[in-house]
């Protein structure tokens, strides 16, 4: 098997007040989904940065109790090639016989670590099939975006306080900031500001763009789509696959907007000069 | 209802080269678990921040695809106070009865959004079950903790490139760093530290450390104690709930570990002068 990739490197835009918009290259983390499997069940689905993959499913065991002594372990191993389309992606964690694996139990247990609604390429495809990519004429100007975070600052109580906080919140076309939820999880700190619009009968969410003040994963985009938000802003890094949903599913993505610039990494044509 | 507490005031040692251990208080983010159920049907349980849970069950709704328009949502609310021990942490979606909502097929892909292993107040009994407290002697001395952060830096190959990316290490009673894994998730550079041990047939992790570039949360503390690390130190805040489990389970944590000090928020004996 090929060694994994920890990084990779992309072609991106940069804007900077003082000099425009320019082409240059970022590196990104690679995000991958990684099927567990014990005895040929699927125990959880983790949205991993490839590598360690073997360490990775065993520690995962080991947090959930089903393993502690090294004799309860046989072997641990990705899918071989011809078994899965990407084997790379699936790791099978063989158990002593006599070890008790109650997956039932766990199953009502294990919402895996790693911040993922829905997971796996396979369910890509069933996000494709679920939501259609976003046709929205939204827009912003660069000198207006980069005054955001600032203004998400001002509003944000908790973070200042404790450090131990994510923020996201919602800008409608013409500049205003109209809600903003913290959480100590950053999916949540989403899930709370999709909700809220809901429930206030503003939605779906196509005039509007979402700024979280963290990283922007996968699962990020994969929110943001299903409320159809056209433009998502993180104030760090986005990952491999953030950026590669974003770009088949027509969101836009901009990430480390800070005041003194930003990166482009999917559909330019919404950042307005 | 009462209203939701965001953050909460707490008593801690802050620790710093020049003015030694005092004590003083610090706020940090509260964080407990909410269950999320349809039709009678646990879901979902993601570790939050209390506060505005309508919407956030309303918003993971929306993402995993069963709620789009409002006809289809009829009420959401918390549990009655006569129905659960914790009424505020379970919250009920009503949708309509001809909104269609495969639980079967939603339960092979929620794998809830934020961080948690294991959930639940009733799993926090589970957990003490099946792990004892930690009985260890390990210490460390202030003066060599402080550099650890730097040291972990130094061997960090993806941070400073993406700026997306977690760590974990593991420090020996020696102050050997012995292990380093960097990933997205930074429950997954936890468990391939964990899992690199175990394979490596060191394991359990009893005289050890374990130093995470990010915040500490429950779930964090909770893989630790399950391989045994008796000291846990975060470079960024910890929540109330990793405070709390790592107080009744004997485990030292430290947060905000810097060159210039840190906070020690349970069982300082392991910290020395």
């Amino acid at each position: 098997m090929s060694r994994p990739q920890l990084s990779q490197s992309i072609e991106i835009l940069r804007y900077s007040p003082s000099g425009g918009r320019k082409k240059t290259t970022d590196v990104v983390s690679t995000e991958e989904p990684l099927e567990i499997r014990i005895r040929g069940k699927s125990i959880a689905i983790s949205m991993r940065t490839p590598g360690h993959d073997r360490e990775l499913a065993v520690g995962f065991a080991i947090s959930e109790g089903l393993i502690e002594r090294p004799d309860q372990l046989i072997k641990v191993a990705h899918c071989r090639r011809d078994e899965a389309k990407h084997p790379e992606n699936i790791i099978n964690l063989f158990l002593d016989a006599n070890t008790a694996c109650d997956l039932e139990k766990l199953s009502r247990h294990v919402y895996a670590s790693s911040s993922c609604g829905i997971c796996g390429k396979a369910s890509l495809e069933a996000i494709r099939e679920n939501w259609p990519s976003i046709q929205s004429d939204f827009s912003v100007r660069s000198q207006q975006l980069i005054t955001y975070p600032d203004r998400l600052h001002h509003v944000q109580s908790e973070f200042r306080q404790t450090g131990g906080i994510h923020a996201a919140a919602l800008f409608t076309q013409e500049g205003s900031l109209i809600c903003v939820r913290e959480d100590v999880g950053r999916h949540n700190a989403v899930d709370k500001v999709i909700g809220w619009s809901f429930l206030e009968g503003n939605f779906p969410l196509t005039g509007h763009l979402l700024l979280v003040s963290s990283r922007a994963s996968f699962e990020i985009m994969q929110k943001a789509l299903a409320a159809r938000v056209p433009f998502v802003a993180a104030v760090s890094a986005p990952s491999s696959l953030a950026i590669q949903f974003a770009e088949e599913n027509q969101q836009t993505l901009v990430g480390f907007l800070r005041e003194t610039g930003f990166n482009i990494y999917s559909h330019q044509q919404r950042v307005l000069d």
